[in-house]
């Protein structure tokens, strides 16, 4: 694993992979609830909303475990994110070149 | 409390029986089913998707718990089903004497 933990974080790199972990954790969130909104208008049978239960249920302990403010963490978590089309590179322009290319080279892997 | 575990139910009080509870079941799982569709075209923030989650999580273990279908507890069931709304004592009509006269008791405990 990269050594990243103990990497310094600047005040603007702070504020950047704030902005960048908020728009990630809103898109998701939005994108569950749009998810929600569907399944919920779609509940025809108990079955169907004992599975909309699971869905949160799986979704919320992922989101959870996923959206973890940590600096020493926070590569990882970003790389995650692209890879997982929550957050574009480009949103975390502003982060040192270190950083980028950490995340970029762990998107690839 | 009561005996009733040891009741005969007769062929008629079981069809009987099984009408209301299956009607007193969907009348609930319809109605959480209109508060979950409420809820999720109300989701502006995460916080009220893990409240609705919370809400789903909590109803679910009332209702699987609540709806057991034993000829030992129903007695106890429908008393608590008609206590609560979902049954009318009228829709136990079929049931020997005994049986309502119990349910009828309990539902005013």
């Amino acid at each position: 694993m990269m050594q990243v933990s103990e990497v310094e974080w600047s005040k603007t790199e702070k504020e950047v992979a704030q902005a960048a972990f908020a728009k990630a954790y809103e898109r998701e969130i939005d994108a569950v609830a749009k998810e929600v909104r569907e399944r919920a208008s779609a509940i025809s049978h108990s079955n169907d909303m004992w599975q909309l239960h699971d869905f949160l249920s799986a979704r919320r302990h992922e989101i959870d475990g996923k959206y973890d403010y940590k600096y020493s963490a926070l590569i990882f978590v970003f790389a995650r994110l692209v890879k997982e089309g929550w957050l574009h590179l480009d949103e975390l322009e502003g982060l040192g070149t270190d950083k980028l290319t950490k995340v970029a080279a762990l998107t690839r892997m």
